[in-house]
């Protein structure tokens, strides 16, 4: 290693090293969600973390691209870092058209977004999707928020809302309310900010004048683009996006409401004839219905969603935003085939998650993987390893003292450090007698064992 | 998603999807070896995908600085994707120095090499590591080969052979054949490929005049190098390192022999106490003798080893390349902090250990995930969805069908596509008859039950 000066240890702002203790927390985690995914029958699939860039850019809303990871490799081919886990999997529905479906898979696996770093942001974060493609059954949509639901079953976490919206009930809105088509996104925007923000501020926001970024061609560096005025909205649309916000009450209530609002606009009504069946079936579930809200200011920031949209907040965290959301996506796969498959899906934001469920503390202590150290004295190394072994082929973990400092008291503040609850001390005359002791870090008390019995010694120790 | 236009959908030459059969049978391998590493008290962590680019550079050698992927993100850092776990390792180590020692992590995870795709060869693939930092003792450096033949006995992989050497005899022979320091890696490189090209090929090699790269300075864009030619190597030379490869014979001649040659030379007879040690530490830990032979011809491609190095290669697939590798590196961490910290460890090359345990048929029908189908009937849905959770709450994968074709038939293959070995059938009266059929796929027998008595009826089918 030539020519090399000393280089500051550091990391990326964004990016995380997981230390043991909070990177088996995370894997118990992982591990959790992944029961239950499996559970419904999901099956894991692995798309690679860098793809073509025109794979992944135009997908996701403007502001995706710009915070998306992409650069020229070694080829000259333009390519980009994960963005999602949709995206990829939409990708491969169209890529393998002889996948059995509808097709169930789950994935676990990094994302990458150049956010501006701030608390709980990383630029570097976990996914974990389920979603189903090939079917426009709401039974499929209906499963994606039963997953949800037991998710947080299974994590002990009792106090939270699945909050359920249509895109189409927001289609039915801007025709509701006469939006022009080219302000679409910037009223989803503004709906979806109206709990954090308020009405005011919403509508403050809907009459102020805005621009967007338009691609107006390509040329051999991509998209060509032009800041143009978006369209602006009067008045009266203005209050009637309030007045379908201001609709609350019992689902029930709000499904009835809004069927009222949307008498001649069947896109809204087919929302809500979506909402009505996705209900039903998680009532048929055995789903809480207190557990599952309807709630017209969801709308999901990115692009591709088509029909139902959801997130997950936790009731003890107010603020804390979605925990797991997602919605069904029609019309992305169709992307890439020119044929559209229907599919649906959820993300759990596995930070976001594990931070919630730290500060609730429903983490667990996590296990030290090292169930007994084997003390190591050079007199009778080989009787120590022949210990090590004896046990670990009985199943548990064991580790030698690999350290140098010589002497019994380093060894057993190594265990004590580690938190292993058992050390197997080794005599010196060690070869001649047979004789080790197991002592019990937790309250120092010893018992002696022979080689054969070592095990069984070991075992109720523990 | 506006100004989309369709978009084919591929993947980048040397990447890979792994779709579900293919993911399980890699997650099972991946289980299995993590197993074995934390019965040896290993514990897990992990390090980001994107670092510092000068973190990672300069660490490898000459070949990886051409085949790192690095670019400038959007804050204009310079920044590369991880090309091993081992530097990473290291800068967590320098960079947290309260972690207690000897300090031992696993870590499994992509990193990524813009190699020419070739056979075997990708640009994204997974390694699986195991370390010790903080033990300069060669019981660590047995405990790791010792790992070694653990897993390959848990992977039911019985012929293989742990290639060992040390760095410290290759130093040795630099001296004995008096070799210019310059061509270290060069003759390195041409021991390393005496089993595949032969004496006369190296011979021939070692006599041919040859050029490096050499950093001269740096400016903003980076290093500045410069080619120069190697010093050249003389006949002697050569003679004396074709003498060395040719030691050969039991471990106990290898090291008698080995002991003749370095009479005079103390770097050489240290490598030769550290080898007999590792050798004798790993009789204790009860291995077969006939699975760990030193070989002199191992040298390693990366920069940072220093002493025990070593391969493994399987002896039904000659010629397969190793599939498990390592070594100490005991100067590496000390590029961080200015302080040498010992660490020693191994490498699974997991795709290369899949291509093997695929060859030799050594990997398990992947079990689906999914046990049972439950199927779904306009008219009574929810007594099907009630059955679902019922089964699944008691602990079995289901799956309830979310195609949209009508009538038992496309349920039935789809099931049969899917390899789900039970249907539980709702019958179209079912809501008053509480009868489900259980339909075992594999002989196409059914048994009826109601739903308090479904749980065990599809326990005793499957």
């Amino acid at each position: 290693m030539s020519d090399i000066t000393k280089i500051n240890p550091r990391l990326l702002q964004g990016f995380r090293d997981f230390l043991p203790q909070k990177k088996m927390q995370r894997d118990w985690l992982i591990e959790k969600v992944r029961k239950v995914y499996e559970s419904f029958g999901f099956q894991p699939l692995e798309t690679p973390v860098l793809e073509y860039a025109d794979i992944l850019t135009g997908k996701y809303g403007e502001e995706a691209n710009t915070m998306m990871y992409q650069f020229e490799d070694h080829g000259q081919r333009k390519v980009a870092m994960r963005y999602d886990l949709t995206v990829p999997f939409s990708r491969v529905i169209a890529q393998y058209p002889d996948l059995t479906k509808p097709f169930k898979r789950y994935q676990v696996a990094p994302v990458w977004r150049a956010d501006s770093p701030q608390a709980g942001r990383y630029r570097e974060f976990y996914q974990f999707d389920a979603d189903v493609a090939g079917s426009s059954s709401m039974l499929a949509d209906a499963e994606i928020v039963c997953l949800i639901c037991t998710v947080m079953r299974e994590l002990g976490i009792a106090n939270f809302m699945a909050r359920i919206n249509n895109r189409k009930v927001l289609n039915g809105l801007l025709e509701y309310a006469d939006v022009d088509p080219e302000n679409t996104t910037r009223v989803f925007q503004a709906v979806d900010k109206i709990e954090k923000i308020g009405p005011d501020e919403v509508k403050k926001e809907l009459l102020s004048e805005k621009t967007t970024i338009k691609i107006i061609g390509k040329d051999e560096y991509g998209n060509i683009t032009e800041e143009v005025p978006l369209p602006s909205i009067n008045q009266k649309s203005v209050e009637k996006i309030l007045k379908f916000l201001a609709v609350k009450g019992s689902n029930e209530e709000v499904l009835k409401k809004l069927n009222t609002l949307f008498t001649n606009i069947p896109i809204g009504q087919e929302g809500v004839r979506e909402l009505e069946e996705v209900l039903s079936y998680l009532d048929a579930m055995g789903i809480d219905k207190s557990k599952v809200k309807i709630d017209l200011s969801i709308a999901r920031g990115l692009d591709y969603y088509t029909g139902t949209v959801f997130e997950t907040t936790l009731l003890d965290l107010p603020g804390f935003g979605s925990v797991f959301s997602g919605g069904r996506f029609d019309e992305l796969i169709g992307v890439f085939t020119g044929q559209n498959v229907p599919a649906v899906g959820a993300s759990v934001g596995v930070d976001r998650l594990f931070s919630a469920m730290e500060q609730l503390e429903l983490l667990p202590e996590t296990s030290n993987t090292s169930q007994v150290l084997v003390t190591i004295f050079q007199e009778n190394t080989a009787d120590s390893l022949k210990a090590a072994r004896k046990l670990r082929d009985n199943g548990f973990s064991v580790e030698v003292y690999l350290g140098e400092k010589p002497g019994l008291k380093p060894q057993l503040r190594y265990a004590n450090k580690r938190a292993i609850p058992i050390t197997v001390i080794t005599y010196p005359d060690q070869t001649e007698k047979d004789i080790y002791i197991v002592k019990k870090m937790a309250d120092g008390s010893q018992i002696e064992s022979d080689l054969a019995g070592l095990t069984e010694t070991v075992e109720k120790s523990l």
